[in-house]
C-alpha cells in the first residue's frame, strides 16, 4: 500500500469536438499518482507525441481499433519517460523507456508496456521516425505499396511524420518519390533535405495538373494518407495494378457527419476497378508482433547513415500540446510533432 | 478477292445516352457481309450476350480498359455463332464457335478469335456461367475474395449472371453465402434454385437492418458489384480483413456526371481503414491466359453435376436487344440475359 503521492498535470477531453478541435475542448488538471507499488515504475514524462489517430479517438464513437476517449478523461499518447522510482526489477532509475501513456507530466506504469530505449542519442525519436510513424510508413509502403526500382510514389503531408519517412523509404527503393505538402517552405524542405524527388505545394491553385506533369510515367503507389483534395488529384494518375495504402484520411477527420458536397465515391470505384487497383487498410497495431523487430533494425541503421533524416517539430511544455495538436491538424507543424514536457 | 456479300442486320449506337439509356440510343442497320477470304470464317449469330459492363462502352469517354463505341459504330458483345463457311482450316460448316462479336446477325471472324464449342450441351452457356461472367465471379470471389469455410460473402444482383455464380461458388467453399436482389421472387429463386443460405428484396425497406441480420457473424466477402445502397448497407459489417474484389458498381452507371449527393468517400476510406479491407479492382481480360484453362475445367464439372445451376433469360431476336439490355441495367432479368439471334 502506498501513501505518499507526487503532483500530476494532465490535459483532459473537456467535451468531444465538433469539427476542428478548440482550446476549450481540453482542460488542464492537477491530480496526484501514487508512488510505485511492487511491480510499479514511476515515470517522468519527458515528450509526448502528438498524431493524428488522437483525433479519432475524441469522437464520441470511436474508431474501431481503439476505445474513444470519454469527457473528463485524459488524452491518451505515446510518451518517453525517465524512471524516477521503481520497483520492479527490469528497470531502474534514471533509465529512458517509451510508454503507453497519456497527456500527463507522470506516468504510473506496471513495467509490462515499457520499452528501454538506452542507447538511443535522440530518445524522442522513438516517437517518431524510430517509432509508430516511422513503423506506419515502412508497413504501409514496402509490405502494402510495395514500389519498385523506377516506379512513381505519391505521398502527402510529406514533410510529416509518417510522409517524410515514406518519401525516404521510396528513393531507397529506388521509386521516384513525390511529395505533396502545405506551402512552399515544405516543400523545398521535402527536396532538399529528405530527398523527394519532387514535392507540390498543395495550397497553390492546379494540384491535379501540377502533380499530373511530376508524374509523367503515372502513379504506382500512393500511400494514402489525407483523401481529400489529394486523393482526386491522384486517381486519374493511377497506373494499372497500382496500390494504395491507406494509412488514414487526415482531410476528413474533423468533418462533422452529414455535411459534404457530391457523392465522389463512383469515381474512386471506378478508379479501383479500371485501374485493377489494390487499396487495403491497415492498422500499425497489429504489425508489432511480426515486423517491429525488422523495422528498429533496418531503420536505426538508415537513420545512423543517414539514408533517412528525422526532423521533429519539437514544442516546449505540456499546457501547449492542444494548441500544438490543433496546428498539427490544420498543417502548421514542419516534421513529428513532439512535445518536451520535461528536460531530459 | 471477294465479290458476293450477304445481307446483315446489326444494331448501332445511335447517340452516348444520358443517364439509363433508351431505344432512341440505338438504330437497327441492314448492312453486307463479305462471304469470307482465305483464312476467314463467316458465322450466324445464334446467341447474343448482353452484359452490364457495355454500358460503360457507351459513353463517350470509355472505361479505360476497352475502347468506347462511337455513334454509328455496332454494338459490341460475346456471341455464340454457327460456322456458315470457312475458308479457315480450323473450321468447319456447322460447326459451333464463341466470338468477340457485335450486336449483329453475322461475323466475318479470321479465326484467331474462335473458342470452338464442340461438345457444349447448352452452348449459350459460353456466354454466361461457363464464360466471361462465370470467370469473372471464379476469379474475384476465389482468388482475390478467397471465402474460407464458415466466413460469410454478401453480393448483389444474386440472380444475375455473375452473382448467381458467385454464390454458388461461395457455397462450394463452405462459406455462407447472403445475396441480395431486386425482389421477392429473385430471392426465392436465390435460396430454392441457388442455394443462397439467404437473399435479402432490396426494394423493401430496412436493407441495413435486414443485412445485419442476416449477417450475424458480420461480412467478410463483399463481391462488390453495384455500389450504391448496398456497399452502404454492407460497409458496417465489413469484418477486419474483410475482402473486397470490385467487379462493378452498376448501381452508378447510368448517374450522370456531376450529379450526386452527399461525399461518402470518407465513409468508404474508414471502412477500408479501420477493418484493414483489402479492396482490388479487377478486369477479367487481365486473367484468362493463366486462370482460364482450370476455370473451364472447374465449372464444366460443377455445371455437370448439378453444383453450379445455370438460369438463363432467353430474349428472341436481334430486334429485341435494345430493349432486353435496358431491362437488364433495370434489374428485369432473372438469370444470364442472352438473346436468341437464330435458332440452333
Amino acid at each position: 500500500m502506498t501513501s505518499r503521492h507526487i503532483a500530476n498535470h494532465r490535459i483532459v477531453l473537456a467535451a468531444h469536438p465538433r469539427g476542428l478541435p478548440t482550446l476549450r475542448d481540453f482542460r488542464l488538471e492537477t491530480t496526484s499518482v501514487p508512488l510505485p507499488g511492487e511491480g510499479e515504475v514511476l515515470l517522468r514524462t519527458l515528450y509526448l507525441s502528438l498524431d493524428p489517430y488522437m483525433r479519432n479517438l475524441m469522437d464520441e464513437v470511436g474508431p474501431g481499433y481503439a476505445q474513444p476517449i470519454a469527457p473528463g478523461q485524459p488524452m491518451v499518447g505515446g510518451t518517453v519517460g525517465r524512471v524516477i522510482a521503481s520497483h520492479h526489477p527490469g528497470f531502474s532509475e534514471g533509465q529512458i523507456v517509451l510508454a503507453d501513456g497519456a497527456w500527463q507530466d507522470h506516468v504510473l506504469a506496471d513495467g509490462a508496456n515499457l520499452l528501454p530505449l538506452d542507447g538511443l542519442a535522440r530518445p524522442s525519436l522513438a516517437l517518431g521516425g524510430l517509432g509508430m510513424p516511422g513503423f506506419t510508413a515502412y508497413v504501409g509502403l514496402l509490405d502494402i505499396g510495395q514500389p519498385q526500382p523506377g516506379e512513381t510514389v505519391v505521398v502527402a503531408a510529406a514533410t510529416g511524420a509518417v510522409g517524410s519517412v515514406v518519401g525516404q523509404l521510396a528513393r531507397l527503393k529506388g521509386a521516384r518519390a513525390v511529395g505533396i505538402a502545405g506551402g512552399d517552405d515544405k516543400c523545398r524542405h521535402a527536396v532538399e533535405k529528405l530527398g523527394f524527388h519532387d514535392c507540390l505545394d498543395r495550397r497553390e491553385p492546379g494540384l491535379a495538373e501540377r502533380l499530373a506533369a511530376a508524374c509523367p510515367d503515372g502513379v504506382d503507389v500512393y500511400f494514402e494518407n489525407v483523401g481529400g483534395d489529394v486523393l482526386d488529384a491522384v486517381l486519374p494518375l493511377l497506373n494499372l495494378g497500382a496500390r494504395v495504402p491507406v494509412c488514414g484520411y487526415i482531410a476528413h477527420y474533423n468533418e462533422v457527419a452529414g455535411v459534404g458536397g457530391r457523392d465522389l465515391r463512383p469515381g474512386l470505384l471506378a478508379a479501383v476497378l479500371q485501374k485493377r487497383v489494390r487499396m487495403q487498410g491497415f492498422i500499425i497495431l497489429d504489425h508489432y508482433a511480426t515486423r517491429h523487430g525488422r523495422f528498429r533494425e533496418e531503420m536505426g541503421r538508415w537513420v545512423e547513415r543517414g539514408d533517412v533524416v528525422l526532423h521533429e517539430d519539437i514544442v516546449d511544455g505540456l499546457e501547449q500540446a492542444p494548441a500544438a495538436f490543433i496546428g498539427m491538424l490544420e498543417g502548421r507543424n514542419l516534421g513529428k510533432v513532439v512535445v518536451r514536457v520535461a528536460d531530459e
